[in-house]
C-alpha cells in the first residue's frame, strides 16, 4: 500500500507548510459549502482568512468546519484503468473555529497567513491600520483534530497479472511553479525590485 | 474590481476543463466533510470518482454537496498587506449527486475522469473488468446550479494613496507544470513510451 494515512504531527505540519491555500467546508443553511481561502499556520493554529462564508458559519448553531489542504504531486499511470490515481498530500482539521477579535492576535496571524502566501510582504508592505485591521475577518481553528492521507510512489499494478501486458507504467509528476514577476502596470519605473521578491 | 462573478456557461467549461482534482463537501452526522477527488466534465454532468465520503453521503437523509475546483494563477503583492491576495479561477457546483449503476454509463463516466486526469489512457490501459467496475463509485452531479469567481490582473491599489509609499507591486504568478515521466521501476526496460505519453 503506497496510500497511506500519517499520524505524526511533523507530517501534517509539512502538508501545511507546503501550501497557502485550503478548502474550507461549512454548513449554510443546512447544505455544505466549500470555499477556497489563504491559511497560515503556527505550532497549535491554523489562521484563515475570513470571507462571507464563515461570517456566517459563525451564526451557524453547531460551528463545527473541516478545512482541506491537497496538493497534487501527480498522476499515476498504472497498467490497467482500475489502478489509476493521482499521488498527493492531504490534510483535514476539524474544529470549532474561533473569530479572531483581540487586535495583537489579529496582526499576528495576518502575518503569518501573509508570510505563508508571501514571504517577506508583511516586512515591506504597508501593514493593516486599525480599520482595515477591523474590516479583515480572521478565524482561528485548533490543530488537534487531524487527519493526514499521503500517497506516493509508482502503481500498484507492477506485480499483478496486468505487468505482462507490456504496457508502460509510472508516474507523470506535476509541480507548482514561479513564474517571471509582473509588475504593476501602474508602477512607476523607478521602483527597485525589493531582495525578498529576487531570485537568485 | 479584478474579482468578479462569471455567469457565461463558457466560463464554467473552461475552469471545469483546466483540471481535474475538486474538492467534494458533504455532511457526515452533520459536520462537514472535505474530501479531495477526480473528477471529470461532461456538457451536462459532472462524474466523481466514489469514495468512502461519498457513500456516506448517499445514505445522507439531505443529500447536497458542494463540490469545488479551484486554480491558483498567482500571488496579488500590493503596497498594503490589506490589499494582498490571491489570483484565481474558482468553480462551486451544487446539487444532488446520483449515484451512477448503469453499466454503460459508468464506463462513459469513467472514460471521461480518466481522460481528464490522464489523456490518452482510456485507449492504451487495459479497461475496467465488470467486477473492477462493480467495485467502484461513481457519482454524477448535474451543472446547472453552478457559480464561476474569477481574480485577474495587478493589485488594487495602484491608484490609491499608498501608490505613493514607493513600494514594488505586481504579481507572482503560479503554474502547474509536468515534470519528466518517472518510470515504474518494475517495468522491464524493453516496453516503449507511448506516443500519447510523450512531449514533443
Amino acid at each position: 500500500m503506497k496510500e497511506k494515512g500519517r499520524t505524526a504531527r511533523s507530517d501534517l505540519d509539512a502538508v501545511l507548510a507546503a501550501g497557502f491555500l485550503c478548502h474550507l467546508g461549512v454548513l449554510v443553511d443546512g447544505t455544505p459549502m466549500v470555499v477556497p481561502t489563504v491559511y497560515g499556520a503556527t505550532a497549535d493554529t491554523l489562521y484563515l482568512h475570513g470571507s462571507s462564508a464563515s461570517r456566517s458559519l459563525i451564526q451557524a448553531p453547531d460551528g463545527t468546519v473541516c478545512v482541506t489542504v491537497t496538493h497534487v504531486d501527480g498522476v499515476v499511470l498504472a497498467r490497467s484503468v482500475f489502478e489509476h490515481g493521482i499521488n498527493y498530500r492531504c490534510a483535514m482539521i476539524y474544529g470549532v473555529p474561533r473569530q479572531v477579535t483581540d487586535e495583537a492576535e489579529k496582526l499576528t496571524g495576518l502575518r503569518v497567513l501573509t508570510e505563508q502566501a508571501a514571504p517577506g510582504q508583511w516586512d515591506y508592505a504597508r501593514r493593516p491600520s486599525r480599520k482595515e485591521l477591523a474590516a479583515t475577518s480572521l478565524l482561528a481553528l485548533g490543530l488537534d483534530e487531524a487527519s493526514v492521507k499521503v500517497r506516493t510512489g509508482p502503481p500498484d499494478d507492477g506485480d499483478s497479472p496486468d505487468a505482462q501486458l507490456g504496457l508502460w507504467a509510472g508516474v507523470l509528476p506535476l509541480t507548482t511553479v514561479r513564474g517571471a514577476l509582473v509588475p504593476d502596470p501602474a508602477l512607476p519605473p523607478d521602483i527597485e525590485l525589493p531582495a525578498h521578491l529576487r531570485r537568485d
